[in-house]
């Protein structure tokens, strides 16, 4: 039996920060200390939080008082003036990438370009770039979304961070045909990419691939679909606690992937369980 | 038997723009007009042509006085500056449309984009928009061409007007992989990808296709390779001369279609052959 887990699985830049930002906040502002909707997709590092006094609000209306921390994900203009108008004190921890996202998004809309953005309309990244935007804002997931709209004299693209880039460059291919002019800016993260490509890599010579990560995460879920694609044999999962026995009977060559917002200690707990199960040593 | 005739084919409005500026400059200029090299891709038109006094140079050196046609692919900066310094008096028929495509290569440049045409690298209409770029130019005419350059921070891209548009897809496809920033304007002629398109169509349904126009016509030599690549009873020809009795032999719908720079009366020509071949009317 062999275990092979993925170099880029778990934490990217942007949530290790937006982590450090929450732990270091904690210790100043324990009491009173919020964030806007879960910091990151992860629940397991969101109850890990809340152990250090850091609270989760949906809305900024039930934010009483004191300190309200912006996602990795970033913040939505409706938003960002509410919490300036409680007088909040604001620590944004927007991913640096998404917040070039943004900056892309509201250059194109300035230069006249229809904004498209790939990705998922209900992701909380794609709300908060496209609330900067007051009209001309296309959001598709895939090329099919794509052939429904337009065409465009000026079109700008971009794609939410997390995106798969085939998914992205099929989109594009097809507003090639819809716009006279197209402005592409690439704004998935190139952690993404290596993540999603090293799943690739390893989800071809497996017979049973992990893929762990919230349920929520949309990095997840997507690098889930891209594993199942190649191997059949493909498992979503949060924690450890969920992996069954079975899955793994008979299998000989297990792939281990996780999300940019999944914990080093869960990669770590559900390895140690796979390495139990099949009687290899940690 | 059935003849399917193409709609779109011959005279696009750039050649009969180009044709009606040298018929009239002819009037005006019986002895000393001259074209800088053949108005358009087709030996019968420049031959058309030579019967009113129109004479082709293939250099700016052979030119001694008089009038300097600039044909519809227009012409490099190191001409103009020729033909300026020789004092000609020059007539400029290069196509709006591929005027079009100069200015948006020199805009890109301008802006700091690396320029990429997808196109032949020999064809006048591309050596022509490069000149006038001093560096940071590229030119490929596949994917596998843009597989092989870069990566690029900025590139802009752009394509010979009578590009394929499959073609030009899949590079920008690849470009997409290779740079932060893309900006593209399809400077494909619309007329092109109607052509194009109503070849393919012709062709599904017949049994053999004529394609005609020039050899040195590059729209020409990829309308055949379109149509090839569906009917392998291809055939390009220049003249209705060159037509072979036992192509049709057998064939029970002919289709026929024709370059940008092929005039009608070859067209007609052609077709009246095909007909008496077959024992149809006219």
């Amino acid at each position: 039996m062999k275990l092979v887990i993925a170099k880029s699985a778990g934490f990217c830049f942007g949530v290790k920060r937006a982590m450090e930002i929450a732990m270091e906040a904690a210790k100043k502002h324990p009491k009173t200390l919020y964030t806007l909707g879960p910091l990151i997709h992860n629940p397991q590092a969101v109850e890990f939080l809340k152990g250090l006094g850091v609270k989760v609000r949906d809305r900024i209306e039930h934010i009483p008082r004191g300190t309200v921390i912006f996602r990795s994900h970033g913040v939505s203009l409706k938003d960002l003036m509410k919490a300036r108008k409680k007088k909040l004190h604001i620590i944004n921890a927007t991913c640096p990438i998404v917040k070039r996202a943004q900056l892309f998004a509201k250059y194109l809309h300035r230069n006249g370009y229809v904004l498209l953005i790939v990705g998922d309309p209900h992701h909380p990244e794609v709300e908060a770039i496209r609330s900067y935007i007051p009209e001309g804002v296309e959001v598709v997931e895939d090329a099919g979304g794509a052939q429904r709209i337009g065409p465009w004299e000026k079109l700008g693209v971009i794609a939410q961070t997390t995106q798969s880039f085939s998914f992205f460059k099929e989109v594009v291919s097809v507003c090639l045909e819809r716009a006279k002019e197209l402005r592409v800016f690439n704004t998935i993260c190139h952690a993404t990419t290596i993540r999603q490509m090293e799943a690739v890599e390893i989800a071809r010579e497996v017979d049973c691939m992990m893929v762990i990560g919230g349920y929520n995460s949309g990095n997840t879920q997507r690098l889930a679909a891209i594993c199942r694609e190649i191997q059949p044999h493909t498992y979503h999962i949060e924690t450890s606690q969920e992996l069954r026995p079975k899955w793994l009977a008979g299998r000989e060559k297990i792939g281990l992937t996780a999300g940019a917002s999944t914990p080093s200690w869960i990669i770590r707990e559900v390895e140690l369980r796979v390495r139990h199960l099949k009687g290899l040593r940690g």
